[in-house]
């Protein structure tokens, strides 16, 4: 890290910061996709979501879980499990000064898995393909997690 | 991104690290006000949480959900989904070098946003209020996010 | 925060990185213990992740809910809750030129007390141990956001 005040303004830095912003939209993205599925499946979480013209007997019955709000909400989850890790562990990364093409094909790597991975969630395609969409965005966290304990350690 | 090393040491992001203190420190705050509520309600989710003059019986009966209990975490779980973008996306937004002004209106509309929608929630306040508060807070981060896109596209 | 710039440089910027890397595998590495449990429990949350030989009416028993399960997500979401917001304070803090034994102290001591709360709630160690290892992280927190707000209010 011995230049990383030169590398905040390189193509790497700017590359990490679309990619970043790219794949938390998308998370943020599952709060709107969760609704749809709570206003359709009339599913919700609290009463005073149920809709302002019910009476109260009618908003208790629709506080109540529904298989594809959950599986939404998994989804989402998995998203805060892996993606905000993916942006931390990317920050430290990008300013370590790695090789552009090397830092892309990180970035894409991940960015490409958490898109195929929330199409398996949410449309249910079968195993392994939502695992193997999981692995690979670990993989590309975790390669980037050994670039920095192997250029800026300081216990 | 052109000088974004001299934008670090702005106005901007002193007020993005203000900002972004306070929104967390509110987050992290959800962590007692839920342990106040399990120990009112008796309400546990653990057994070894529920007291140590108890005996098993005891515990295991207090190891139960509660309602008041699961609305502070359902508040505490959508600031998990809504601050943490906030902190990333701000945090790239600052480091574009955006106008002050235009700066802190975002920064203050979204902190101000995520108080509203804390009270909105626990005191159980009718809708649209928690609603149209969590629409204003991703309606800021949105904003942002198009700014660096716009600003700093990098594919 | 006046020569942040040059900070970012610091000794005290590589122990952040070096300390929040770690953290954050640490937190990772909760999804592994997480698909153990779910594995050796036969507890899916997916009817698809049941296993490719089982026919559905097969998968359909084996989506329940696991009371071991349940233990390693709690803990994985408390990770969310208190290890995302040490990492956000942890940078801002580590930019505003604190002394570099007083960072690492904040750091050791967020970082220990994270790794022996996992221990603590993984094996059900008794009560207050794993009470207090959160109270230690919480208290390195709210320490550094403070210094943050001292150094760098800007509202």
């Amino acid at each position: 890290m011995a230049e990383v005040v030169h590398m905040i303004d390189s193509e790497v830095f700017l590359a990490f910061s679309t990619y970043a912003t790219i794949v938390i939209l998308k998370m943020m993205l599952m709060a709107p996709l969760t609704a749809y599925f709570r206003l359709t499946r009339k599913a919700f979480a609290n009463p005073e979501d149920a809709g302002m013209r019910k009476n109260e007997e009618e908003k208790k019955k629709m506080v109540r879980t529904d298989p594809d709000v959950e599986r939404v909400r998994r989804c989402h989850q998995n998203d805060l499990e892996n993606i905000i890790p993916f942006v931390v562990i990317g920050l430290l990364y990008a300013l370590t000064g790695p090789d552009l093409h090397t830092a892309l094909l990180h970035f894409r790597i991940f960015v490409g898995s958490r898109f195929i991975h929330t199409i398996a969630y949410v449309m249910v395609l079968p195993q392994p393909s939502r695992g193997l969409a999981w692995m690979a965005g670990m993989g590309a966290t975790f390669s980037m997690a050994y670039r920095i304990l192997t250029t800026a350690l300081y216990l």
